[in-house]
């Protein structure tokens, strides 16, 4: 019998912060020989935290992880440890003139680092600029050797090709490859990936153990939902999706059974999962422990009050209904009960005061203009000032309620609704903060964001009667355009050509290309599409293109 | 006599305005001709601007790029024309699935495209990200003839590696090599262009002809000094820096004759150049015409406004004082001095009333807090709101005026003065803004910037006699921490182990790393130096590294 007990580590570790991931690579290691595990892998740039971006760029950053690394490897005994970290080379890249370095994976055992990997594929798209600051690997494969089984390592992207070093692995005799992963989260990548690899494990008849880093940086969130298939593609096991620890599987090379794999999430519950771990990994890893929202009595501010409290719980989420003279009753009450119904505490502050202020301060330079969207600005601005004064004074980090839809066609106002740390739902269009409101309740089954916030008609509140679709188009003939502009790439001539209404592409073109330099300006926010507004989407904002 | 009349076209495109470039090129070309140019030489990515970033993602601008090329080339006769586009490949790019597409440049004569080059080296380091959407150019070297001298293309990136592609194409017989660059301007890389060029000639016994963009782009200024050198390596002229035109060389290929080359400018006249053109661009290309600056009556906002009015002309200038209780008198006075010598509108708007407000309105929420930063930043930001109004209601742009000092260490408010659609001095270091403000006036030959405002110690004036130098060290010693730890990526350790405080170092370095966020959500503003925030520098918010 040959079988090999694998402990898939899939850790949470904080960008940069070297001595507290080492502490998490000890205790999981602890565990794996606890568990009495042949081998124990961790995620991708384990050391660092992935993506550690320009950090790697300090030399000596470079040199404190290499330390971490080898403390490491001495702990290690019989239990197998890939450790993934960035590697030093010899000189300089000949283009920047940085010192070569590697994304990189140590195999360490007996006290001791027995080989390193040098990841050869590396991402330069979407999210990942890898070729900026690593050198890809080369030469030939090392092939390793456990409880009488061969193995390799590879890293994430080199998985993804499959005439890649997986294949080169599998004819160097690796009958397992060992597959460290800091691969980020959209809504539906987890079949994808499933796919992939129980494809590249059948092509090359080769078992793969796929492992997967687990947490939110930034705007990236880590799925973990770390994987093992046998050489014949079988899924033989899977983590739990965005929930960190070790995972022990044991593969019988010779005689695969097929495990017990719990299915994949759905849609919502996926990005439900998705928004509360990016919130609360980035709150709390920026040693942040309260969050203040306000409270406009619409979907936007409800449903991230609501993730909010998911995240860290009722008695760190603090709600501010700050209402003005165009503000209906029913604002004001769906406000109210909505915090009710979360348990969060809620303050009212009036803006009317500051507001009327302003107008009195700002009359002799108006002298002779109409009221305009600059009136409505000033109100947005009030709010914002505002949260911000209860930030400064408490504490707490301001979370920002912005969806996709208005961050793409700017309906928002810079410096005033748009103000915060981190923005919940930046990446989810209005048609799916209301598919994931719905989410909500039946999840909780009772009615945490009020049934009437769901069914009115969407509006600023900033003059009389204003509505949303007074701007905008209806949501559902806006968002499938922005869709094919924004995420698809598509110019507006070949949207108009797909049979949507010329006269409301082109505005809508127009808007989105023209409100780059005001998303610029925005908080971060948790990715859940394959493309979000930041990293992902990198236009001018000086754009002269009008296709 | 074998003689070769060069045409250099510096031009200033506006990245994505195929029409506009298009017409820029004609309008050049016609010069070229009347000017008996045998051959004209337009910038890297002439069609698109440069850099276009993820325009070049969309297919449809892909392919309406090459409509303009072709366009171009028909108007093209005896004078040859070397005009950059985005050229489209076969296939996909095998990572990223996105199609395959090039940095080219086409030669262009008799009425057709003669033949196209693609850059095979693509800096994907600092600013760039070229690897992210296009492919390198391989296989052999095309050499051209006109007026029976052989020549070759390469673009940008190509000629800073001796041992590439121009090296190759000299090897193949080219006596003149068109090299056409999008070359950002950074303190100091005229001369290191200069010395690099004309090396590269000498070690290949091949003329360089050196063509550079011209033109702000968001955060980049392209300074031209297009230059031109002999097989020797003797430069035989350098067209104008930050101004667009044709300039006309004539190259004897066989007895060169050194040419009258005026001397570069010098650190501030260049500095100058470079801010002046950024901003005129960022404003003028975002279809602006007027900007507001907030006069606090200290050295940023003075050295802005000047900026601003050499940039845009007096009459589009708009300054605003915006006393508090604690502005002093001389702060007043010395806003006024400035606006009287710049000649622009002032406005007073004494937040007084919206302050007193805010402090009203808060005052039942902040119960039994004492006053702390939270007070201070409130009048940040009612400063700001009053910009943005005047901004919203007259259309003018907020031209914001921090220095890279306070950006680094976040020593200013988020949405209050770091409020503004672009900022002018925020790659300039405190000591910088004070030699440029000394040369602003020896340059005027009388009291721009008064006296005053250059000798008094910096202040925000928040709070009752605040100085800077309560809450940070002296620039003089922090400055150049920065430059080591923001410029040169040092490590705070290496840092101290150089002789600089160990306490101040630590303190710096934690205050550099937690104003991230902050910087994250700021205007864009003119790259003067090696590594500006910015796109040169992409560190993470979530940050755990303490080295």
């Amino acid at each position: 019998m040959a079988t090999l007990r694998i402990g898939l580590a899939q850790m949470n570790p904080t960008v940069g912060d070297l001595a507290g991931n080492r502490a998490l690579i000890a205790g999981l290691y602890a565990e794996a020989v606890a568990a009495k595990c042949d081998i124990v892998a961790f995620s991708e740039l384990s050391v660092t935290g992935y993506p550690p971006e320009d950090l790697v760029l300090k030399s000596g950053f470079v040199r404190d992880n290499r330390i971490v690394l080898e403390d490491l490897a001495k702990l290690t005994g019989s239990c197998v440890a890939v450790i993934g970290f960035v590697d030093r080379g010899i000189g300089q890249q000949i283009s920047s003139g940085q010192p070569v370095i590697y994304n990189a994976a140590a195999v360490c055992s007996h006290g001791a680092i027995q080989g390193v990997y040098h990841k050869r594929l590396l991402p330069n798209y979407d999210v990942f600029d890898e070729e900026r600051t690593f050198a890809p690997g080369s030469g030939d494969h090392q092939i390793f050797e456990v409880a009488g089984i061969k193995f390799a390592v590879s890293i994430c992207e080199d998985i993804w090709r499959a005439d890649g070093p997986v294949a080169e692995q599998a004819r160097s005799g690796a009958q397992v490859n060992i597959n460290i992963n800091g691969s980020p989260f959209h809504s539906g990548k987890l079949m994808q990936r499933q796919e992939m690899l129980s494809g590249r494990a059948r092509e090359n008849k080769c078992a793969i153990v796929y492992v997967n880093q687990v947490g939110g940086q930034d705007e990236l969130v880590f799925d973990g939902s770390s994987m093992v298939f046998d050489a014949a593609g079988n899924l033989l096991a899977r983590a739990p999706q965005f929930t960190s620890g070790l995972s022990v599987v044991e593969i019988d090379i010779n005689k695969p059974v097929v495990g017990n794999v719990t299915p994949p999430s759905d849609r919502y519950e996926e990005m439900y999962g998705a928004l509360v771990l990016g919130t609360r990994d980035y709150v709390r890893k920026n040693k942040f422990t309260d969050v203040v929202i306000g409270l406009s009595g619409g979907i936007d501010s409800s449903i991230v009050a609501a993730l909010a409290v998911e995240a860290l719980g009722a008695e760190h989420v603090h709600g501010v209904a700050m209402p003005s003279r165009y503000s209906s009753d029913g604002s004001k009450t769906d406000a109210y009960a909505l915090g009710d119904a979360l348990g969060i505490d809620c303050q009212t502050i009036s803006i009317e005061p500051v507001f009327k202020a302003y107008l009195a301060l700002l009359a002799p330079s108006f002298a002779g203009r109409e009221a305009d969207l600059t009136e409505e600005n000033l109100q947005s601005r009030c709010r914002g000032q505002i949260l911000m004064a209860l930030s400064n004074k408490f504490g707490w980090m301001v979370l920002t309620t912005g969806n996709k839809s208005e961050l793409a066609v700017g309906y928002f106002t810079i410096y005033g609704d748009s103000v915060g740390g981190y923005a919940v739902i930046k990446d989810l269009l209005k048609t799916d903060v209301f598919g994931l409101s719905r989410y909500v309740n039946e999840r909780a089954g009772r009615e945490i964001i009020p049934e009437s916030v769901l069914t009115k008609p969407p509006s600023a509140e900033l003059r009389p009667d204003q509505r949303d679709d007074q701007s905008l188009p209806p949501y559902d003939i806006l968002d499938p355009i922005l869709d094919l502009y924004v995420e698809q790439d598509r110019t507006a001539a070949e949207i108009i050509e797909l049979g949507h209404p010329e006269e409301i592409v082109r505005r809508i073109a127009r808007l989105v290309d023209l409100s780059e330099y005001k998303r610029r300006q925005g908080a971060p926010g948790v990715r859940v599409s394959e493309k979000a507004f930041g990293k992902d989407r990198r236009l001018p904002i000086t754009n002269g293109y009008r296709g």
